[in-house]
């Protein structure tokens, strides 16, 4: 991963927490609240939940980088892309995972990365409600909770029949995505779901060895990337190309296990 | 649901609170840890995931009624049945959610239930990760976590397509099971998967309003029966009848929606 001169990777880390703050007393105020509203942001008859929760975490971020970084771009899940002239854009999701925030479920994230024309250099997904910050990029992959920060590093799977692969929805992608991502949930081991941005933060701590899932937008997975590269993984699309710009994301916590899942998906667009 | 007297209510939960904590410290010592060794314990040809982690902390809980209740009876996922002389039986499952605890998911949890012949009388779901701890029973439902104890109570959902549903396997049971649970999933306003007994705890605190799940033990039940009754649920096996020999749950948050549940899965053994 791409690294910057030591005083902008300093400051772009602690703007970024600052986000990361702003971010979380918003989406605490209401996860579990009761009364929360939930509305379909889907004008093609499917179902994308918004709630006020996702819009006042993502208005809190953008006003701290009005203020401390206002030459730089924004692209952000609820109110879109912001030119600016940096070459850095921020890329944002105020909360990845809205079904598992209207559901109670602790597993949604903060998703907040800073990344140029190369892909995401930082990210940070952080769990308010559990206490969990995960960062990775610059060079270091860590977690800050209750108990202080520790080193994040993927594990060293080499077998596909001893991975743990995840992904968000059982009914994955369309039919020609979910043969895909079936030849290679036959051979894993075990094959769960439902976690978000979550997977990826158990892929980086060295808990579980694959994340496949199809339907991306950059804001879900810009931070995503920079946490499992900077842990040691490897995340490419499922053909093996750059990952940033794709909808469909392959991340494993070795090289091996990563050839060996694109191989076994055999995935033709 | 049935009261005992005073002085034995008291006892019983404050016995209830000492086997939480006693698991709690031996489930943290292997939860994310590095070279958990999981073991099958199914001889049938499935995958019945087991840990050092689950035998310590029944082993545990079994100590702690050695010295506190020794003539109650004992029912427990690892070490099975021993006989009492009280009529009450605690009824335990030191993970329920094994395939969570072995991918860093923090959604797995100790349960602990008290029970006569007619059912559950209190039980606790803890989840030690994020440090939260439900209970049920003797005419309260709450749970405290670090910010202190707050009351549960479900909420008034009516409407099956107004309804949050789930449930742990989207490959749910036999294809009977899974047919009758289509039948309702089809019409939920959302169904999530792969939460184990959590779900219950967002049950009984007015987050989610369904759960439906094949294929339990007793282990697996009493203690989340005992939270979602104590917090103004209702739980049933699929046909109405009595839930805590079944198989079979339905959970659900009022007598209305359970009843349309019940209908329309129109469960057929």
């Amino acid at each position: 991963m791409k690294r910057l001169e030591h005083g902008i990777e300093v400051e772009l880390v602690e703007v970024a927490r600052e986000m990361a703050d702003a971010a979380r007393r918003e989406t605490l105020a209401f996860f579990r609240a009761p009364g929360l509203r939930t509305e379909n942001k889907d004008d093609g008859g499917g179902w994308d939940p918004v709630t006020e929760a996702d819009r006042n975490a993502e208005r809190a971020m953008r006003r701290v980088l009005e203020r401390r970084r206002p030459d730089d771009g924004i692209l952000g899940e609820e109110f879109g892309a912001t030119d600016g002239c940096t070459g850095l854009q921020w890329v944002l999701d105020p909360i990845d995972g809205t079904r598992s925030f209207i559901s109670g479920v602790p597993l949604w994230g903060v998703l907040i990365a800073v990344s140029d024309e190369s892909g995401p250099l930082f990210g940070i997904v952080d769990q308010p409600h559990i206490g969990e910050r995960f960062e990775g990029g610059f060079g270091t992959a860590s977690v800050v909770d209750r108990h202080g920060r520790r080193e994040l590093r993927t594990r060293r799977t080499g077998r596909i029949g001893d991975a743990i692969l995840f992904t968000t929805f059982p009914e994955i992608g369309t039919p020609g995505e979910r043969s895909a991502f079936e030849r290679l949930s036959d051979r894993a081991m075990l094959t769960r779901y439902g976690t978000d941005c979550y997977a990826y933060t158990l892929l980086a701590g060295g808990h579980i060895d694959l994340v496949v899932e199809a339907g991306l937008h950059p804001y879900d997975i810009h931070a995503p990337i920079a946490l499992v590269l900077a842990a040691g993984g490897v995340v490419t699309d499922w053909s093996g190309a750059p990952a940033h710009e794709s909808s469909r994301i392959v991340a494993a916590a070795t090289p091996e296990l990563h050839r060996i899942a694109v191989e076994v998906m055999a995935f033709q667009e």
